[in-house]
């Protein structure tokens, strides 16, 4: 068995994760730390566990050597700490922003702030299969991905690597998510008399996840914008965008579904009939999936292309577990199988 | 006009009664008072007041002499500081628990701690108009209710009264609540991730709020079990009790006719056909109604009595704005003739 | 007293147009019909009005001279039968589609059928106040406005009004809206299984509100794209554009002063403390209001504005009403007063 | 591989069925059926299928032989044509409720109608192992659980295995319920507008799932009243009921902690820190726990026990699978190993 800690696991990504991670058969749990939880049985904090482990959260400061460690820490511990965290592992995937961007005149301009290992950015890969399969393969060390960014990606990647968009109209990403984005602590909003039954928009521009859909897109007219809604997971992101003169719908099904046939995550969701025509992360709950649509109408060029996803498993630890089983040479789809539920 | 002032207003019972207090024809409302928000406009927590008062909260230190006091406090203040309070306004109505029970040694025993101002309990009148109308005419002081201990006592209202409880049997009341009771503070447990799609039983026994059940309708032989659900305004309770023996459906009828004659915000819903055939909080949301219900198996002398109200208006502000009415001797509806909506 | 009737009172528009008309100090509701609940209380099948009206449901076929009518069918039947209509009320509101366009063949190009009373169109004015408030007083005839399009339009105002957008750039409406859209029919996809939790892209493009727009704001290049979220009532219109070169965010705080300066049901919302600092639709429940607010870029130029509405009221029958009362030289609030709620 | 075939999967029981038996190691799937769907994939209608299956519903009327034949019709469908069922494969799971009753006559009083085929009543064991996990391993007709009677039944299993009740104290069984069990069919007040933000009380007494909490518990002073909730999946019974005299907590303790190491689906929640203290359904979505709790009131032997499922799960697929596993000798958690999403 190889052996596997998780470094602030009573957060929902580190919860998620180590879900994904009890089940999985090649892995072995050994340490899920929390400070403010020591202690503690990690059922307490993430219940769904009960009854499959009967591990404590541990001390972060004793933290033991391990084969694989997952950092799901708040955003700007992992990068103060990574030389430690190296000589702890050989192989780290860290779920937090600490190494997403490469460059690191781009994290200051986004983040507000030097980054603090800066010589550690092109150790990382970006941690999204569907874009960076093969060099996840040889990488020791994996970034994990923004769930917005990851949403926002999919949705333009098709489009992208197709070469369809016309570059020179705006591209907005209108992204509609749920409350666990806000992660565990919370804040005074997000109380459920407050949270319940929003439509709020957060954050017109500026949201730090942009910075990873342009580097990953190459795409620079690029804006995104972030509004919640009532539901505890899920991320929706509609693309608005325009191709290039001639582009028509059956070069959009060709491109959309090469991306299908290549990532055994991502799917297709344009139907003519039954409840379930376009993508929605409300039957996505729990599993891996990415769900693409698009909608063209051709007498504009004006393009609308949706991806959903689960913010804590494709935009958080569904992805690091993808990730995991590339960097191990395991089958891509191990411990993620999880088909998801109807109704829910 | 009647000037009236509240003191703590930034909860979510003292601003459902600022929404009250501004569109009542006679009051007007003269200071708002916030510690954590001094010197911020009341529509910046209170978004609906927007465009509807400029009135900023105020020190509750600078607190004026007026006509009419609200207290709108966390409970357990008001008992402290009574005797101050009384010095500003000959009229007092308290929307906390610290004077709705009589007496002191009933307090301590539910409370858990000696009652501040003992002297003061019998001064109070207990704010529910169904039950104290008369009393209320010639009151100066009177205490709030508790939403659920509201529900409850209007549930069992029209048995007690029609003396068709067999009290020999226990009297179990099952009561279902909105995150809206939580306060406006909130905790960890109300956060939306976690407090969404919840059907969560926090409390089986001991809720303070039995006491003034018991103090109200006389019924030593009962539980309260309180129950989380996901809504943010409303409650309703469902009080199971068995009838005396001979009583029929036909003789509760009667009884409950009885009370929602005499109370113009109490409402019989018992439909054969539609959607609302039976009391639910959902269409009362905003509204001073209390809608009742029962059904009883003629076979067993089994009855199911039901009680639905906005926790912040009947169990609450709105009780406390018709009790305002009955001291001064105004139309007893005034300022509450809010339908509610439907559908929300 | 003003008389009025209801034309088809038990879908949604009616049942609220009807709340708001109970509680009108100038009008006397003299019928409201509906086929399918011939003979019913109103209230059974509005719960809300119980022990407000002991109304029952007339036969359209029975309707009576009126001195104002309101039309809420659904869409499609008010064309068909005006004629009839104008014979008994001399002045006639419809809430349906039929007459929000001015030009018969824009109508079949977004309606993809002949309309069957063309010679009407000119006679009717669109009913959105902040658009038409001087016409309004002296019309006969005035039409209801789409819910999404009025979210639209209201979030355009301040820009086209003030001259500030760049029309070079595409204009991009992302609508949210909660399930009270659908109407009293539903679908299957509207049973609370399949619908709750929701984050559904049901028309990307071509929604006939589009139409709505286009004729009021006279932006052609423009596109409205819906998405259901798990919400009763509310819509969220956000607008992406540009502004012309030079235009700051102090130019938008004075257009959009402008426009809520002038209009008593629009308000800014712009805040930068509290949870409520944008236009949401969650504490509209019930209200006129329409709720402004937007962010520019200056860097770029890309420009959000954002609009918040209660769809059955602001998008429908408040609207309505609000007509009314411009149309009799009424003060253009009455009726209409309604705070909303805080939480919700 | 064992052969398993579903006879009418396009509702919610059939499709969580399914969406168990395609991850199950040991079985292969043949048939799924639907007279409305006929010849539509499945993921169609079960949109968490997609790119799980290729299978189409296929016509009943041309099921053919297999090992295991599911029922997963409406209810009165299988008792007229059992035998034609019973030629098709030698074991018969039915979900729904014409074979859960034993005596064809107390199938009468509680269904309003004769059984159809009362002699195969004594042939079915009732299909919950927790219950009846001897018999099942050797039966080859099962019935399904009603899904408040499974809540119902476990929240007393303890205390009646354990003889710890005062029979002589009416049991009540409060019983809150999700969406899904309306069913995939729906009805008026099922849709979202009407149904979102419910405490609807739509079974006082007489609920049929009520005949089989008697049956096997063999408790008949008993009522379950069922209350709607908004929530889309999820059971939470809260039975209110005395102990006999001397019963202390340490008893309860003993009696749940036996029933919980017995039974590998049977958790205790019982917690005096932490957001989930008590049993919920909130984050059983999907997997097949039952989790139990209770709370004594010494003082008066007063005692509240509560037990949450998913009704789709423990409460209809689930069970029924963990009975296939019985039947077959296989491991009885088999291909329900889901451990359930937090948040959620």
């Amino acid at each position: 068995m190889t052996t596997v800690s998780i470094l602030g696991g009573s957060g929902y990504g580190g919860g998620e994760l180590l879900r994904l991670l009890l089940s999985h058969p090649q892995l072995e749990v050994q340490q899920v730390t929390s400070r403010s939880h020591l202690g503690e049985y990690v059922y307490q904090v993430h219940p769904n566990l009960r009854k499959r482990t009967q591990l404590k959260f541990s001390d972060p400061a004793a933290l033991e050597p391990v084969d694989i460690l997952f950092l799901a820490q708040p955003h700007g511990q992992a990068q103060h700490h990574i030389a430690e965290y190296s000589k702890l592992a050989p192989k780290i995937i860290d779920l937090a922003a600490d190494f997403r961007l490469r460059d690191a005149a781009f994290y200051e301009q986004w983040y507000g702030e030097k980054h603090a290992a800066p010589e550690w950015l092109s150790k990382f890969v970006y941690g999204l299969p569907e874009l960076h399969r093969a060099e996840l393969a040889t990488a020791n060390y994996v970034s994990g991905v923004g769930c917005n960014a990851t949403a926002g990606n999919l949705a333009l990647l098709p489009l992208v690597k197709g070469g369809l968009l016309d570059l020179s109209a705006p591209v907005i990403i209108e992204i509609k998510v749920g409350s666990s984005e806000s992660g565990a602590e919370g804040n005074a909003g997000s109380q459920h008399a407050e949270r319940a039954n929003v439509i709020r928009t957060f954050s017109a521009f500026g949201h730090r996840h942009t910075a990873e859909v342009i580097q990953e897109m190459c795409v620079t007219d690029i804006s995104l914008t972030m509004t919640a809604v009532d539901l505890v997971r899920g991320v929706l992101a509609t693309a608005h965008a325009k191709v290039k003169q001639g582009v028509a719908t059956k070069d959009l099904w060709k491109a959309y579904r090469a991306v299908a046939n290549e990532n055994p995550f991502v799917r297709i969701v344009k139907e003519q009939r039954g409840i379930y025509r376009v993508p929605e992360p409300k039957v996505l709950a729990g599993t891996n999936y990415a769900d693409l649509g698009f909608e063209l109408e051709e007498s504009s060029g004006r393009l609308v292309s949706i991806c959903a996803i689960d913010n804590l498993m494709k935009g958080a630890a569904g992805s690091a577990v993808q990730c995991l089983n590339l960097m191990m040479g395991w089958e891509e789809t191990t411990g993620l199988e999880f088909m998801g539920l109807h109704p829910i």
